[in-house]
């Protein structure tokens, strides 16, 4: 797939297909896409926890926050729950200083899901203190993104942006609407 | 082209051959990846000014650092400069708050211009009052970042990383060596 369409493909999924697990190896392939791409000052001081199991996902589900602009939706049921989550960590015993770095690693994450057929979504609205205790994450590590990742279950609609509403929403079938801004109005000519 | 190989091709070029040129269509091109993932509450905040012309790029080179690590080496020869630059700017009146999109922006944008047979690096290090003066970019703009881009004229090879040092360097041969860490070393368990 060319990498345009590969980026259009690639939307923020919230319902997933709750019966398709994903295998460990397919998410350790997605953090191996990571590893070679720029770091600030080539420090790499990114580190991932895969996070695969039932088990596991059940302690992870509690301290993410869902879809803040749909305000009558609580989040995916049990049956739409991801599979699977990447948890983005920054090793603070590296730097202190993660600029972008999560950033370029998320989008490379979520471009390779979708390559392998899955959809994904990146949380950055996470109860940090009590996803790190629930999983017993070491005091070195500082959460930083969340990646959910499933068999996408629901379809997404991109919209043009309209006098510049940001809100995504859902219509009476269910279809998840993301409006974007044109082109003409993100280049500005110096 | 797989995703996987695209990232590997995707390498921090910094000498690249200035008798290339680059057209605007292909830089607006480049914008246009970013326009359609995810960004934080889907505010969309990131503006994007395109440089191509020798004039304005002129503008742009001083107030940009090269390569930290490479001591005795201060930046491309005049031969060797990009060929455009892709600065993203955040929009201050749509948010202060830019999260990562600029990092997954940034992302997009290599891995198209790696597509189009161009090399690319992100310079953070910018001096950042003197560029928006000498561009006149609007105080409601803050840049975030910079991409050099150009005909890539140097090559690079990934090291694994030897006792943690991340510092690149270069052979006899001009060769840029970057080291990387391995897998294993990048996965926590938990």
């Amino acid at each position: 797939m060319i990498l345009k369409d590969l980026i259009f493909e690639t939307r923020s999924y919230r319902r997933f297909d709750g019966s398709k697990k994903i295998p460990y190896k397919t998410l350790q392939d997605l953090v191996d896409l990571t590893r070679l791409s720029a770091s600030g000052a080539n420090r790499q001081p990114l580190k991932y926890a895969i996070i695969n199991t039932p088990e596991k996902c059940e302690k992870v589900f509690p301290s993410l926050a869902w879809a803040a602009y749909l305000k009558d939706w609580e989040g995916p049921s049990d049956k739409e729950k991801p599979a699977a989550y990447i948890i983005i960590l920054g090793d603070k015993s590296i730097t202190e200083s993660f600029g972008v770095d999560h950033g370029i690693a998320a989008q490379s994450i979520r471009l390779g899901a979708t390559e392998a057929g899955l959809g994904t979504c990146i949380i950055a609205s996470v109860k940090r203190d009590q996803l790190s205790k629930e999983l017993g994450i070491p005091e070195k590590y500082e959460i930083l993104l969340v990646i959910a990742l499933g068999k996408a279950a629901e379809r997404i609609i991109i919209d043009e942006m309209k006098e510049g509403d940001v809100k995504y929403w859902r219509d009476s079938e269910k279809n998840h609407h993301v409006p974007k801004r044109p082109l003409d109005e993100i280049i500005i000519d110096l």
